[in-house]
């Protein structure tokens, strides 16, 4: 039982043919808290082509197992995944990686999840589609539906870690900004609405026309106290002083 | 005004070091029905390293077009979006990509919106930040955070389509299967209880207890019609035939 479902998910890339690839497979696994990545048969492994593209993920690159088959990379797995861009003869249900994501979080929270990715050429054999209970599909667009193999690797682990985590954001360290209150607003239109009157910019029959729209404009940008001030100061010293004015 | 919202997106690749990159963010916007690409001042461009990556993604690599300036890519912009992977002391609210994803199509449906990205290294400056109304972050591991600029273009490109276009998933030309009806599914149940029976595999005074489970797993696997055929005939096969019986 895992309590962090992405420590049971691994990514298997079947004979990768690019080094390239693999290293920046690794790296996009890194970004979204997952680690674990089988190499079936690689074509040039290792390679420094490989270590360069991990750039920082080194450490996944460097625990990843090669195996000489799918079965093997596969052993143990409670639920086998293939990613592939085209739907398939094979009588396994095909879903949207996003579906997808969920129903591998789900299982990976008590057991071992393999996705497993083609080469880059010729994708995945029927053979090997017919071991995996699921295909997962990015949805793109039909006449070039082919994205390179690390960029569906980045797009699967964005979205199972958004299915096991969520989309939670890091905001900046500072204190969120302090949104003004309702009476402290209501101050400000007061002494916009003296100012605009008093500079003739309103119709003095009719001046809550043109207020309106400016209620509607700051209400959109959601104010902060401190722009609140800024703004007071703003009015204050672009109004007409009484003393000059008729 | 574009019937197709992600005709009004366009991506901008600001100061990209490594051509390759600007070839596979070519071919992943391309993935997604994207086609718009701006080089702000790249390091080295053309270069065959871009071709080379961008592979069916050519046509997109031959339209971009490379800008001196931040500015001179989002003239006609009417939303900007820097895309970044850590808060930023700039005053500008930042989303997560699923949200400023929708936000941008909602704009793109009318007008024209751009996303920018970094450099390699050093990311979006202040700067540039502060010319764009949105932050934008792919929400990521905190201790390793940066994507491959190419792999963060995928995903944005990615849920742009998923919010413009939605996930429909191409299926197999072949027609749908058919799911079997409830009363097919009853005759293989009544066939099987009989054969179980029979074979003394049930027990004779509390045979639906075993029946339950096996419904339960059946039911899951919601049966097509050629499915029950074919068990139907296989527990015909399997089971003992009445004369060998006593």
């Amino acid at each position: 039982m895992a309590s962090d479902p992405l420590k049971n998910i691994r990514f298997v890339l079947c004979e990768t043919a690019h080094p390239g690839n693999i290293g920046a497979a690794a790296r996009a696994l890194k970004t979204m808290g997952l680690s674990r990545l089988d190499l079936v048969a690689p074509a040039r492994y290792p390679h420094p082509e490989a270590e360069w593209l991990a750039v920082g993920a080194a450490d996944v690159l460097r625990r990843a197992r090669v195996c000489a088959t799918l079965d093997e990379a596969l052993a143990g797995s409670a639920f086998s995944v293939a990613c592939t861009a085209r739907p398939r003869e094979v009588a396994v249900p095909m879903v949207a990686a996003r579906e997808a994501a969920a129903r591998i979080v789900e299982v990976a929270r008590s057991q071992p999840v393999a996705l497993v990715f083609g080469n880059e050429k010729y994708g995945l054999t029927a053979a090997e589609v017919g071991k995996c209970q699921l295909l997962a599909t990015i949805p793109a667009e039909p006449k070039f539906s082919s994205l390179n193999v690390a960029a569906a690797v980045q797009v699967l682990a964005y979205e199972l870690r958004l299915a096991a985590v969520g989309a939670a954001v890091r905001h900046s360290k500072g204190k969120p900004p302090e949104h003004a209150t309702h009476e402290e607003i209501e101050r400000f239109y007061e002494q916009l609405e003296r100012s605009l009157l008093a500079a003739g910019f309103l119709n003095p029959r009719n001046p809550k026309k043109l207020m309106a729209r400016l209620r509607r404009l700051f209400g959109r940008a959601h104010l902060e106290q401190e722009e609140v001030n800024i703004l007071h100061g703003v009015i204050k010293t672009l109004a007409i002083p009484k003393k000059y004015r008729r």
